[in-house]
């Protein structure tokens, strides 16, 4: 699992129907790494260092095996400071 | 989930039967970056930010189990302003 | 998927069954790029430009669900410049 | 897999279900690599260089086909000098 | 799949019980590359070219669906230069 930080709230009006309504967050590894979405299956805020998972784990991980995930938030850390 | 730009549509006469119609657009994760090529679930035009879905999350978001994708655009984002 | 160039046909006469006699080609993503082996499911010769599936869906493009494949040839790009 | 050398007990107290209360650990590839969460299946302490399977295989190895890892400690390495 | 050399057997006395007796090796995709683990399904020796595949196609590929590999070496390529 990837330890990545939380940026913001995603908007994407326009999305497939089996994205639903959890919340995709736009997380990264490091400050200037590439931004990535991950699917919330915690309720996390900006800020928070958090695990997550990518592979087919992630599907599961965000509520089904049909969800459209490939990285979701599995965890919140309790204390991180970057690396 | 990777924030990519759709650059254009891709044409590929010869190809397996399994990839259908869907269209198929090269998407860049930033200016310079490799281009891939990613199935349309949603309609996207050149220029549009999307979220693309990748590992075995792919197929499905395309359509079907069986849909031979190994990046599928679930959505456009509202607003964006490159990385 | 990633476009990749076909190179040429990789000799391998100590593999596995399950591979059978599916050509195997030598792709790369760009010349000077790292060489990689991709399961010819549409007929190419060296030159062309492709489009490469990997991941899970690299199996089935490849012809059955048991097929020991991540990265498959599953279309020919009708015009590609190279990157 | 992975060749890598753990460094440290996670913690994160809120967290998904799923995870159980399988231990998780910081790994990292060599010094000064990006670190990654791994599952423990086996039972290991810092400084232990270890074997880490990814991809579909990670959820298995960590004990049902339902874990959420994408990252699974499956062996510790006898002598590693490091690379 | 990749094209990798084979270095060296691993020995780890501590492993889950999924992965049997087969031999795992060390194996990098180029002189200085870093090097992985891979499931040996041929029979190989130490300086073979092979090829590699990953993904959950690895899996079946060392012998059944539940192994725990996500790197099996499945061919021995009979002449290659390196890169």
């Amino acid at each position: 699992m990837k330890i990545m930080q939380v940026e913001k709230t995603l908007v994407s009006t326009n999305r497939i129907a089996d994205l639903g309504h959890r919340p995709l967050l736009v997380v990264r590894e490091k400050a200037g790494g590439a931004r990535q979405v991950a699917v919330d299956a915690i309720g996390c805020i900006p800020g928070d260092w958090v695990i997550c998972v990518g592979s087919s784990a992630a599907r599961e991980a965000a509520g089904s095996k049909e969800y459209p995930s490939d990285l979701t938030i599995v965890g919140i850390i309790d204390h991180w400071a970057g690396d």
